[in-house]
């Protein structure tokens, strides 16, 4: 696996001064998945995606992957998981399933979108969920504590100082109702920093989470909460704006979104009953 | 076509005191983009892409996706533009070419980071771009003042002041070397935003667009430097970091690469020549 920052060199500017400087550069890589599964009583392997990726939890972004994508449906499918190679410049993981384990690959291939009679919409993006089996998450069996909330941004700028180096990741991280920060992971990709998360839990037997948050450190989209949904995660809190659809999807679906979190400062978009 | 924000109610919580709040959202909704071209003596249709986005300046949208990917290469391929239906929802919108205009469609099937023989790395990424003829950029034919890309981000925050009600959307200005911005776009995927940007320069008749520079809200990644290469934009401007891929892809073809960009201070990270 490559690394998951690089040093470079660069000129800094500040007002008329200028200065040579080492600085680090988050580490940007394409990453491919490649699934191992038996059909028709033969082994099959096919590359299911490439994603632009930081170094780092490769495995538990592929699992991840596969989970929110609804390849994957627990941690027993899956018999192993590793990189294809390995040099240090490998960019290829392997996901092999379980003999026995059905496969449905033919939503990779088509319109995710356009599933429903309706053509291209966002209400065909949210039907779509309903074809994969997501079901509305129940509501009253966990409640978050505003005070508790507060407290997230700056554990999640705690951690991340420590990590990143660069200041070009993502972070995201799964959250339980004291605060504690249980999974943190970070990427170059706002989407692959959550599907890390996703497959960390995956991997420890914690999904469904229904006692955890998910804290994402840039906006709420459409693509986000449908993985906190799959990952039966009951709240999505994020810094910054929420779109449309994210709000149509935790409405529809019943989670909870908090966005423009900072400090003791939010909106809820949705699912206000789980905020104390 | 839909609209582009959407009003919501939320509940706003600052510190103990609760209210119920109106506010706009930022809509994400997916567009199809359908290629319609001659093949074989025969006019077919194709869809190409499915992508989340912000509605407005779709016919943008989709000439200048075409054009970045390297499928249309003049404005002049393109017979018309106009979305599919009639109704407010629409999310398809269709590009027609010329007859007789050629189109390789096979790039959008194979895998774009897998062309070279080395695998799946990052210097595939790099080599696959020499594959569709983006050639290294010409030195020394235009430079930008330190004093003037001090000014950008306020310029940028003051346009996007205006259209940006929601506080959810990435923005991509193109911009001349005394600091105007010719062409400014929203989306809530900042690589629509900068397909926005190219498609209006396409439209314009102004790409390649050699003495301008590509000003981007977020981070500077290695598809939208690939965006400013294929449009020929000698300058990459980012408010944050760039990626590891986004500066090597900057040294090996000549782009100028300034990244955290905030106020007089700011980061040259390649083609300092420009930078006058």
């Amino acid at each position: 696996m490559p690394p998951s920052s690089l040093a470079t060199r660069l000129t800094r500017i500040s007002g008329a001064s200028l200065s040579e400087e080492n600085d680090l550069l988050a580490v940007e890589e394409p990453l491919e998945i490649r699934l191992g599964y038996e059909k028709d009583g033969e082994r099959v392997s096919r590359s299911v995606s490439i994603t632009m990726r930081t170094p780092g939890d490769d495995e538990d972004l592929a699992t991840g992957f596969l989970f929110t994508e609804s390849i994957i449906r627990r941690i027993e499918d899956v018999a192993f998981v590793k990189p294809c190679g390995t040099s240090d410049d490998d960019n290829v993981i392997r996901v092999e399933l379980e003999s026995g384990v059905d496969v449905e690959l033919e939503r990779l291939d088509r319109h995710f979108y356009t599933t429903s009679s309706c053509g291209v919409c966002g209400k065909a993006s949210l039907d779509a969920l309903r074809v994969v089996g997501a079901d509305p998450l129940p509501v009253g069996e966990i409640s978050f504590r505003p005070s508790m909330l507060a407290t997230l941004p700056g554990r999640l700028r705690e951690a991340q100082k420590t990590f990143d180096e660069t200041g070009g990741l993502h972070a995201a991280a799964a959250f339980d109702r004291h605060g504690e920060l249980l999974v943190l992971r970070e990427d170059i990709g706002r989407h692959n920093a959550v599907d890390k998360v996703v497959g960390a839990l995956l991997s420890e037997g914690l999904l469904p989470a229904s006692e955890l948050g998910l804290m994402v450190s840039g906006r709420a989209s459409f693509e986000l909460m449908q993985k906190a949904l799959l990952a039966g995660m009951p709240l999505l809190a994020a810094v910054s704006a929420p779109s449309s659809l994210a709000v149509q999807l935790a409405r529809e679906f019943n989670l909870s979104l908090v966005g423009f979190l900072r400090g003791d400062t939010f909106n809820i978009y949705a699912g206000e009953e789980r905020i104390a």
